[in-house]
């Protein structure tokens, strides 16, 4: 089914330089979608063209911002799957300039969708939402009816964008997919800075042999997700008969502690090492507590379920890494 | 207290002209407050300046839009209290143009929040809130806790703009108090189009002597607020200590039928009739079903509770209209 769902099928990958969206299109390239990329590649996020290294001449790519409703206008909308991953993806830089995140994570969205209704109503969208959106968590596992207290503009947008998507749904019958995804990682994730795809950045920071930074105790739990995992997610839920319309909690469905996290990362890599400080003053107004995905929904929904360990994911991506790691950061010279 | 926190303190009023910001002006003036009241008269909404005919020469009126950051970054923000009222108020004319509700109502309130934080964090802001924020109803009557699941554009962005008036007051400890309102009408209150405002469109209707059309039985429960009694409690809320990041539901808490409310109307009047109607079909995807305000937390936390019933509500909002009606419809020729 997967196949067939995917075979000649016209395909756009909204942020498809990014990690997800690379990933993405790696996993479809093999199936002969007819990819389309579009990027903005702007400088602060993930766009990295080496992500798409394997697959360069299966894709084609369009460099265009989704905040440019006019520029996206001259697009062929006649695509029949649409995967939205282009978006602001810190937290962080929301609080410090929420205009540029509600222009991406919201306006950029609605352009998407506005487009979608007038050209090609019956294209089958995915957006990708986030854990955020649920703010201060009372009970693990979080599944999906539980109401959403986002704590910052980059989660408060994703709330907005998902409840735009399932107007949508509703009003016009645009077949939408929305999951609130946890802690990705894994190869094709960005390593310029700590701002989002923490484990990434830690491994970077291990590599390079540095002393990583824990907050507090380091017991606060997450839930870490493989990118393969988590792409076979979104590849089968796009393609399973009655995902219209639907919302997915998405993550490992296991809770693995920051600390074990850490010790993971400086284990695997052999370099680095760890220390605690106190927690930030402000980050006490942002910090959600404990977050697990409840995935009974997901693994009901269609044939998944994760099959990647915290140990063996952090194994792959430090693999990749060493291998590819010159695409991605500049190592420090041997002599320093 | 009430009029130690409005005595000689800078008042500004967004959306002042219209039916509630108006009438919040009309109760403030008298207590000597310095009231600036900003309004861009769109025409399709609610301004009328005959809503402060009793009070011109004690408001300073400033005609700018929430959506003109620059024009109000000109302005001195120098107040002590701020009611943002200014909003595009219908429903449906948010399904039609999600970019001018997301305009106006989301983004409007952001450049409003921005410029508060940067200029004046201390001033105390009130945000007006929809009981729609909270879509399809369970069961009335409904708290705060319930959760939000906007069903419509206007819906989910004053969701939206409720959780930056939270995310604002909680980063930078701006003073913001919110009302999710119910269903107000009463005198100042628009009669040009059946948008918004209801109670008020059939009072116009039936003093045409025109029949009143009710979709399905009538039965569907509403919470209907008398322009009074929502203003005596928001004056109230922004002086009463604590009230600060607190959100309420409010209405007068007491249901009333669609068809019990058409027939006050009808009566009241003496004039016009009612008939029913099937639903329209595209009203499915949006009806909220019943809706009950629970007042519970807004009357525990100030002295106030509702005093006007429906029927002396239309009653004073049908003298209303008799002595003032020109200046907001015109009434047919006699002899038509």
């Amino acid at each position: 089914m997967l196949e067939q769902g995917y075979h000649q099928k016209r395909v756009l990958i909204t942020g498809g330089l990014g990690m997800i969206g690379s990933s993405i299109a790696v996993r479809l390239a093999p199936l002969e979608a007819d990819i389309t990329i579009l990027d903005a590649e702007l400088p602060m996020y993930g766009a990295n063209s080496f992500n798409i290294e394997t697959i360069r001449d299966q894709v084609r790519i369009v460099n265009l911002d989704i905040r440019d409703r006019h520029g996206l206008a001259q697009l062929d909308w006649n695509f029949d799957l649409i995967f939205n991953l282009a978006g602001q993806v810190s937290h962080n830089d929301s609080m410090k300039d929420p205009y540029l995140d509600t222009e991406i994570n919201y306006l950029g969205q609605l352009n998407v969708l506005e487009l979608v209704r007038a050209r090609n109503p019956k294209a089958r969208l995915f957006f990708s939402g986030s854990r955020l959106q649920f703010g201060k968590i009372d009970t693990v596992p979080v599944a999906e009816h539980q109401p959403q207290r986002p704590l910052t503009p980059y989660a408060l947008n994703k709330s907005a964008a998902e409840n735009l998507y399932l107007f949508y749904h509703r009003m016009y019958g645009i077949p939408v997919t929305i999951f609130r995804i946890a802690n990705p990682y894994g190869p094709r994730g960005q390593m310029k800075h700590s701002k989002y795809c923490i484990v990434n950045w830690f491994i970077r920071q291990a590599m390079e042999g540095k002393p990583i930074t824990i907050f507090g105790d380091g017991s606060q739990m997450r839930d870490y997700i493989y990118i393969d995992d988590l792409v076979e997610a979104i590849v089968r839920a796009m393609t399973t008969p009655g995902m219209e319309g639907e919302v997915f909690n998405v993550g490992s469905g296991a809770g693995t502690s920051f600390r074990d996290m850490v010790a993971t990362v400086v284990d695997t890599v052999g370099t680095g090492s760890y220390h605690h400080v106190e927690w930030p003053a402000d980050y006490v107004n942002v910090e959600t507590g404990d977050y697990i995905s409840d995935i009974t929904k997901l693994k009901r929904s269609f044939d998944w379920q994760p099959s990647i360990s915290i140990e063996e994911g952090v194994r792959r991506t430090v693999d990749y890494y060493r291998n590819h790691g010159q695409h991605y950061f500049s190592l420090p010279a041997q002599s320093k």
